[in-house]
């Protein structure tokens, strides 16, 4: 299958994230693409294309415009002010807070927009964010073209940033980007199957009161696990969207038995909305040696995952999300999609 | 007039915040209460007792129990994980997340209640906020005895504390559990002036449906400072509440004459509320020397904001909250109450 990628995506470098009470170097970092990239090289995946261009309106049909408008210039603002290093609020929006009336200030956009202390905008975070984007949109548009499946090699990640609000080393909803894309040029529904360890809030923020998005994720209990505060089992979606939104948590230590049960699950409910598309939110943070996360699946698990999605029969994009043991994410995120191909 | 003040504020001393995009020295620290405490002593302000203590009721009937329940046993959590430094949160609450379902892990339950990286709890943090809290509760106590007027020399503050969050170094609203003790002690209405530099917040959120208590707020425009998403000036209240949240945001760079123009205006809706008891926050941070702040206002015109307080004719209990001139915050603060008392 055609490997969309582009370069750019080390442009974000984040220079470090507030985890466990101290400031650590980022688990995301542009070693990543760059190790998944020379992996799909390696076993002749496919031709790797570069992006094209596309208008702003492809992102803010999914994005308020006033946090693409943050994540396009906020650096300079901050770096205007005098500030160092990445630009990070430095309180955030809660309960009790307005909604509804956006400060003008750059610090209280932050806050309004931004929910960790681990997604910070540097200097040219923002040709990396839009580069990712456009790399869901091409590899959108050639499934729209009548490609069969397509790989985009998305970095930063894209499923925890939600229409107006961004972290979880997320920027802008790359897949959701693409699902738009997809529906706009003609497709009638779109299914989303996330099979990233952490929940993918932002996309089911995104297409929670939608039926023409059915979203399946699969995922480690927010009980245990980030975001925390969203993802549980009694989450089926609201309005027209209720029963397009399908979460399996699972708890930490769960291995390939019990995750693939999920995915018969989840592959059974795709295959009943019988959408036109698929889109594979793929994060391979399932890793038994991922450094951040409790799954226990091994490289060979992988492959079977591609297998059983290829089962669906549907035009499919994947679009990559997490995975941080970085020697490791090749190999992993590779065999999803040789598996798919059936080889 | 009487202080009540413990040296138990002194267990809580911050680690440190992310201000600007850097790991910073906290600007909220134990200096700062014993700087007061001399300076009270060296005027001869009043004797300084300690404070009684209080059942946790107290404390619940304006906070949720969850929430106290992580303030008072998350480090300890913290620390059983393995972790070091104190207990900040990597991730918030923002819109999009679920407010109906709290997790049990401890990453889950600091994201939902904590709002900001400036407010970490560290091994004897509680017995200080505790404290704090009897700090005020004593005060109020006095108050409902027959005191004419008292100081609560709260650390750490309180404003910034909602019902079901805590940030901005306020992790118990005190003004807000002193008010709610006032009329469980038979008041009908509660007056808070709010004159700290940044919006009550907190004191906002808990009170805004309630008709019982009146609060004028008297800060920096939320549309250059901190919190940034609360405070704007269209904010009446809410349900029976409406027309009992008064905010009165100035710009950055506001001297004397515009300041004491809004303390007049709130002043007059104090008067004209004609509550039982009046409750000052005072906060000093509108000093012309304050290191985070951007108002002009001088020693005398401290003195000059006791003396309008005390026109009201209201028995009144100052609750210490913000100011980070450590130098000069003994002077300020003390200055406001000793203009009260005309001398
Ligand atoms: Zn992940
Ligand atoms: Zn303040």
């Amino acid at each position: 299958m055609d490997v969309i990628y582009s370069p750019d995506h080390a442009l974000h470098q984040s220079p470090g994230e507030l985890n466990s009470g101290e400031f650590v170097a980022a688990f995301e970092k542009p070693e990543r693409a760059q190790i998944i990239l020379d992996r799909a090289l390696a076993v002749g995946l496919g031709p790797v294309l570069a992006p094209e261009r596309f208008p702003l309106d492809a992102i803010t049909r999914i994005h308020d415009a006033g946090m693409v408008d943050l994540l396009r210039h906020g650096f300079a603002e901050w770096e205007k002010l005098g500030r160092k290093g990445g630009a990070f609020p430095f309180t955030f929006f809660t309960r009790g807070f307005r909604a509804d009336r956006v400060p003008q200030n750059l610090e209280g956009r932050l806050a309004h927009y931004c929910f960790d202390a681990g997604t910070p905008l540097t200097a040219t975070s923002w040709q990396a964010i839009e580069s990712s984007a456009h790399v869901a949109l091409t590899g959108a548009a050639a499934i729209v073209s009548g490609a069969s499946s397509v790989f985009s090699l998305c970095r930063p990640p894209g499923h925890h940033a939600g229409s107006d609000h961004y972290g979880g080393y997320c920027f802008l909803n790359n897949a959701a980007i693409a699902a738009q894309h997809v529906l706009d040029q003609g497709a009638k529904r779109v299914a989303i199957l996330d099979v990233d360890y952490h929940h993918g809030n932002g996309t089911q923020q995104i297409f929670y009161q939608r039926d023409d998005v059915l979203l399946v994720n699969i995922h480690a209990t927010p009980e245990q696990e980030y975001p925390y505060l969203l993802g549980f089992a009694d989450e089926p979606g609201a309005g027209a969207g209720e029963g397009f939104n399908l979460n399996l948590p699972l708890p930490w230590g769960t291995d390939w038995e019990a995750w693939s049960a999920a995915l018969e699950t989840g592959c059974r409910r795709v295959a009943e909305y019988a959408p036109d598309v698929l889109l594979v939110s793929l994060g391979v943070d399932t890793y038994l040696g991922d450094p951040i996360s409790q799954f226990k699946l091994d490289h060979e698990h992988f492959t079977r995952m591609g297998e059983r999605i290829a089962k669906l029969g549907l035009p499919t994009q994947f679009v990559m999300e997490g995975g941080y043991a970085v020697a490791e994410i090749g190999i992993n995120a590779v065999n999803v999609l040789t598996g798919f191909e059936g080889r």
